[in-house]
């Protein structure tokens, strides 16, 4: 297998795990995975496509600035523009942008602080803060309908290798060394926001 | 693979993914495809049959009426009316009626409105709407108890060829130009109706 | 197939469905279906087994005191005495009963006025109510450790050949003609509880 | 088959089990089960690895200090240290610990009070008590990044063969004679915790 074909395989794999939790729900959400550096190819997925369904169309491989490789009738994500930036500055390995409920909803109550901050909870941990009094900060920008302004407001928060940015009522993008970390600080992400939700509904009363 | 055998198969593949989400409960719902204009021929699902299972028997061909084509022992599901009524005014190639506890919630609670609105939420695009300040107006009727009545006050909110109209604890209808389409529609209210769910529950304490 | 293999069937697929839901949380729940009448015998859950597994042992027949027919090691469910009372009381041929939080939630918010009424809600047609101002109603009975004094309470509420009855704290139990009916009544009545649960947590605020 | 090669497969059956219900978000979570007495084994899951995945490489073999029985390149989860408590204070013959929202979010509000009681609720049945008036008390004890701190903190509540420990904002440890037993008090708490929260949301208003 090449390594085209293994990160295909891999992000196909996180592609239908995530389609199973339903985290792409009315065709929301992209995902992409580097391929190689110098220079720069990534795989990203394709617009309008079910991601439910695991088909040979369902990414395509783009160069640093999110243009097509090879010739194709394929069209990149209309957001792919964002993981560009994630390759350009970072030496992350995949990135992934999902839409779930209590991460939109998260980024509304907070969108006005500019970030939420978690403390004191095991799940963290995901994110590598160890310490005690650790706090995991995750920022939450507005949203642009226009793609580059969008990508231009999110590469200010790309200060390293792995992290989480909330776009306001626009989901989350994450971004770590290879799909097993970018999925796990997903999944660690969605959890906080969960339970953040929860604790809201009942703390505020 | 005949038109009719293709539209059965995307029809059942719908199916198959809604009741796995269990938004047939009670043995609610029903679903439809065009199969041929001029005449108006549409798959529609059959009534009194479990929608997890997937048999030959699950849906009949009807015309623009209503009527089975065919000599059979099926009946059509009891809301086929509402489905003519999207086969005869629109373009609509596939309509799907579902219900879920948050369609049915938000109807209830924005019902005296007679509608619910989305604005600066990225999901709405999946209707097309792509200005910063658009905004995604879904209409919610009274139940009527009388199919026919139900299908005239539906009938008056069928402006476009894709679109959704939501009736007071009654579930939702979507149409789209074929069954993906219906579907992102479909998909992209119920999270903006959770979304809005769980909004309300926070902001009006 | 013998009546009896296709009973023992219709069951497993229920039970296959319902466990998929997690509707046996910490091995709760139990279900039963109707053989044959004169003498009556039906397959009750087998104490004690983990219902997302299929096996040859998940069933039992009993008769209409709940005496196991044949020789077996196997032991029926402790509530199997409800299941008696079902079909003793009435024509129906299959109960189920099962432990959801939203069952539970409202059988205790609800408990000490006896029963819930649901009115002007599409899903109460799962019971057979096509009248636009109809009313269901469900009984809600207080629980008893003792299983003869919980058939005892639980029977004054067999009224007809379908039905439910939430009892305080420890699910519900549905009966009707047979599987496909139950489990129609089953998720109505599941759906039902849980808009109300959604309702209920906006509007006392 | 071995003892070693059964325990196996129960326990990667009740990972694959837990996985599908998401209940090790981030990589959370750590399982094991006894494969000997005198001395003691039992197999752990090894750190770092997708719990979706069912591989040779999930589970190692531990001592009763956690240390590894033969020369593996695999490393025992993190919290193995609350494992060798069970198996060295009690006869259990499997512990379980797992990350959900609600159990999270219970244990933060519950978390002063150092415990949680649940009275009234056929659930509690799951763990034994069969009263009318029975009581269950989970206690919850702070976290310690410390591992042998947790562990400390944790084996004072080790009281019988099975059992439950909330950790404040770091998930649930239960234990008991086998994995159906463990399982079993699983999900009963689970149920329980989501229970609590959906009375708490509506009482507290």
């Amino acid at each position: 297998m090449t390594v085209l074909q293994e990160r295909w395989q891999e992000l196909a794999d996180v592609k239908d795990e995530l389609a199973l939790r339903d985290w792409f729900m009315g065709t929301s959400g992209n995902l992409a995975i580097k391929v190689q550096d110098s220079p720069t190819e990534f795989l990203v997925t394709a617009s309008g496509k079910d991601k439910r369904k695991r088909t040979a169309e369902d990414f395509l491989l783009v160069d640093a600035n999110g243009q097509a490789i090879e010739d194709t009738h394929l069209k990149p994500s209309a957001e792919t523009l964002l993981h560009c930036e994630v390759y350009t500055k970072t030496a992350a390995g995949c990135s992934l942008h999902i839409h779930t409920v209590a991460n939109n909803v998260i980024s509304e109550i907070y969108g006005n602080r500019g970030k939420i901050e978690f403390q004191g909870l095991e799940l963290i941990k995901a994110f590598g803060l160890w310490d005690e009094d650790a706090v995991l900060t995750i920022p939450i920008i507005p949203n642009h309908a226009h793609i580059p302004d969008l990508a231009e407001e999110f590469q200010k928060h790309l200060h390293g290798d792995s992290g989480a940015v909330l776009i306001r009522n626009h989901g989350i993008t994450v971004w770590g060394k290879n799909a097993f970390e970018a999925k796990k600080l997903l999944e660690a992400s969605e959890f906080l926001f969960q339970y953040q939700l929860a604790l809201y509904q009942i703390q505020s009363q």
